[in-house]
């Protein structure tokens, strides 16, 4: 069990989400390598256990959630000018620091989160990072109510993309490749539904095009499909990173519709809050498959196929 | 001499600008094909010479500009939107339209764009498109003045982007790979210049970054480097089409980092217009070389390659 | 029955909603005098039955509705730039041309505005200015997810404004005086539904202050009650017109909350467009009473004294 | 000599700006009132001295400002946001705690600002309040280089407010009733100077209008003057406080322009970083007379008079 210095606080994680991202900390795909050895996670939530020496922003007893973004400096251009996930100095949870696949953790009190009574443990976990991700997602990419929006992908990120953009207003558009998640995307309330195994350009054009494209799977061809429906003026959202890290974008058809594709990266505190706030006022569903951890490599497994119809959980409760 | 419809005008051209496009067009270069056969020319100016029947914006006498938006609908979703250069049913004038390599020339009294006594038409032909399209993308990179924005490629369109993004209020940083170009930008303003013969990389970071760029130059290589130099937030506006109409984006760094690329097309009549006021009021300086316009293809092989200091204008007078 | 030329049409009118515009505008009240005589009515929707000369954007038989813009110039600085409303030429349906109290109304083809087939001409009709007028002023107040907007008065366009910042993922307060209003907000879906008869701060406070309230009564001290609701950086959103033209803007509250106060005037073609579509998509109810147009006098009578529900609306097929 | 607990510092003050709203804090003029008793003071500059204990944000020897925002919480809804002046649990400098009219302040690490070498102690002193708070007036009007922006009153206030817009790109007016303050004006840049004794709205209509206005004067009468000669879509800033609290906003041409009325209050750390680096790179000028701190009595007599051209500022060194 971690000792917690001033300003940080130790957390019984009662239930954590597996983000892909998670794998990828776990392998160290990525250019910007995590600490080592590493405990991954960062869909974490629980009760604070303990707190640090000195006065605290959270208590003994309170629920939170451990996101992504486990610190950040307060004092830098990007955190004083509301854009804290880009913070110059930033701690990571299970990545820069240790993470949540662990019966207790350390965080910083300043940035865990509190969730609300309402919400439970294992709808929370995934919130704290597919739900804000993609929250911020359809928020940079500002989809007004007479616009379409399209989510690529109705899995883990993309079935709580699908609910933001219901939420921004926009008339919302699914594209899945599977049968289950089709379904999935009319129960939680899309206005089109369009199978990606179809002609999906020409479905797209019926519907008079797509003004907000999120794409959540992790693929140039899919990145490039949503760029070609885009109408004028339209916005491209990516939070999805391909293996090889390159998506050839047309340019021609970048200057002469004016479109934007635009990068997005979690959220900060304000958006977590508010993705708890809209969870327990009852305007999204979580859906979940929940498993111990002691099974997290059969996880990383099951993820890696390409086989889980929904967020896993595990259940530390 | 072409004889003016209602809404339209015959303008007597006085002087035209050479732009990359005109190239294009009179090769068809593009995926959408220009009419033919075609008279090219879209930064025309010059005196309205005759009217079309019925009530008009402008009368004979009227010194006007003909830009690349030769007409718009003014009725879709973009035009009513403030977007008329998106319109779903636009003119092209030197594409759709013949355009003013001619004395005389057809255009819309909707859409020619009145020009200040004060301005020279020397100096009006390129602010015609090289300025507004430059004015339009620094618009929608919306730099501040805490912010830096890098010009790259400091020719006929980066020596009025550079300018313009001044006129802004941002720090500006001008990279070019002559010498010329690169006294010109001082001249101009730029309150840092950077040799992209030297480690452009470098010297940008002792700068702070780059919040805004805008890539002038049609090469991948250019927007590549551009991308690399953004700081958190940056934003990456295209306005050049290389040839193999593919820019390789880094989506990691994208997302990481919360990057917009954008494209940006010309501008519309109130950017025009701004675009002259402020010349007028003295605010920017156009760097010409003249020409006569039977020697047009002698200039466009002196464009082509790559010779050429500063914009061509044809002197019509 | 009035003879269109070139770019106008007549419209046979099907219904037509009461405005409280109409009102003034039948007894000249404000600065700006309208027309004499006058045929009020800014509400109108009825079928095309005449085309003038010419080409034509809508056709003989197309239902359409008649707002308040009846035309602008398209050419000025604010219809170049996206806000047609504040076109510097404009004209007003129903005040400086006649409207649609009548069987048959002149109408400019450009500034009619299509109905889908599956909205009734009895909800066509106020959506035609309540409607656009409120949907434009949650547009201008931007309201985002995790923040409350705040209704005041749930009659003809408060309860079309409280759909609207439904729609646009606002936590919604509504605030009335009667029991019957309170529940039609209820019915409508408000988050949260507060009597104006009793402590209407203190149940603000509770839920958190209000980020966007949008005032539908023209009372300056409900407009002072909504601005001293407001938490920072809130926005108030004025739409009614108080008799005597003033509101006393405590400035102290205003500075140190950093709020912004925001006429809003009516909405573009762009925007009445949205508002139709959403109403085919079932996402707003609108409430009205039929009345027949012989009794304008009774109706006029009935609105000024405030015992109408909702809307009125002339049925006219 | 005061003692810094962590994450405190104290500045030996070198200069301190006589702000109008010490007078009122010392007077204990508004409905907020300051602790007691109290030393004014919030546009002190100085060098940290001394250093709590823990790691710390500044060193011994740095060059700081000590602004109007003392301290911000980092962690409400306004700081995560990027709006820290709105923190719900603000410390403000000569108010909640004691300024700079002293030659030893305690003042928060966090929030102290750094101060460029080459800007000098007299002119950093007045951009910690003044400078500030008109830059981030101009930010939030948001001035377009197409855009006129009408500074009323070029003191202590208003000769910054001019220089910003400027910097923002606006075409400037700056209007008084001083001759000598209208020369300032042309001094600093501004494209416009009309002397408010005369028919100001005359010949503002015939400049096309005022798009932004920033009123510098604590004049209810010069509001509404400023007001009245806004355009469609015009925005009002206010930063000054009047007496009696209370503007009389016309509802009327509110509503028919679209006018937005936006209360400001003081800047960021990011304001006045800004601020800073805009006046060490030689955009902007400070006019100040300086004071001796013994005679602030006297000092106070002579702004309330208004018989001061610029800003008192105590020389300390």
């Amino acid at each position: 069990m971690p000792s917690p210095q001033a300003g940080q606080v130790v957390v019984k994680i009662e239930a954590s989400g597996l983000c892909h991202t998670d794998i990828h900390a776990a392998r160290g795909d990525w250019p910007v390598k995590p600490k080592m050895p590493l405990i991954p996670g960062h869909e974490g939530v629980g009760h604070v256990v303990e707190v640090g020496p000195g006065d605290s922003l959270v208590q003994v007893g309170d629920r939170v959630a451990l996101p992504w973004l486990g610190h950040a400096c307060g004092h830098c251009r990007y955190c004083v000018g509301g854009s804290e996930t880009y913070c110059l100095t930033p701690q990571y949870m299970g990545y820069t620091m240790d993470g949540s696949y662990a019966d207790y953790t350390l965080a910083y009190a300043s940035h865990v989160v509190k969730i609300p009574d309402s919400v439970s443990w294992i709808d929370a976990a995934p919130i704290t990072c597919a739900g804000v991700t993609t929250y911020k997602a359809v928020k940079v990419a500002r989809p007004q109510p007479g616009e379409t929006a399209m989510i690529v992908g109705i899995g883990g990120l993309g079935h709580m993309a699908l609910q933001y953009a219901n939420i921004f207003g926009a008339t919302t558009i699914a594209v899945d490749v599977e049968d289950e998640k089709l379904q999935l995307a009319k129960d939680l309330g899309a206005a089109h539904v369009i199978d990606g195994r179809g002609n999906q350009g020409e479905e797209l054009a019926a519907l008079g095009g797509v003004d907000v494209a999120i794409v959540t799977v992790p693929s140039p061809a899919a990145m490039l499909a949503a760029h070609e429906s885009l109408n004028p003026q339209g916005r491209l959202v990516l939070v999805g990173l391909p293996a090889d890290n390159r998506f050839e974008l047309p340019v021609f058809e970048t200057v002469l519709k004016g479109i934007s594709v635009i990068g997005s990266l979690v959220g900060t505190r304000n958006d977590l809050l508010e993705c708890f706030a809209l969870h327990a006022s009852g305007r999204t569903r979580v859906v979940t498959e929940t498993r111990r951890l002691e099974d997290v490599n059969e996880c990383f497994d099951e993820v890696l196929s390409g086989r889980v119809p929904a967020r896993l959980v595990f259940d530390m409760t």
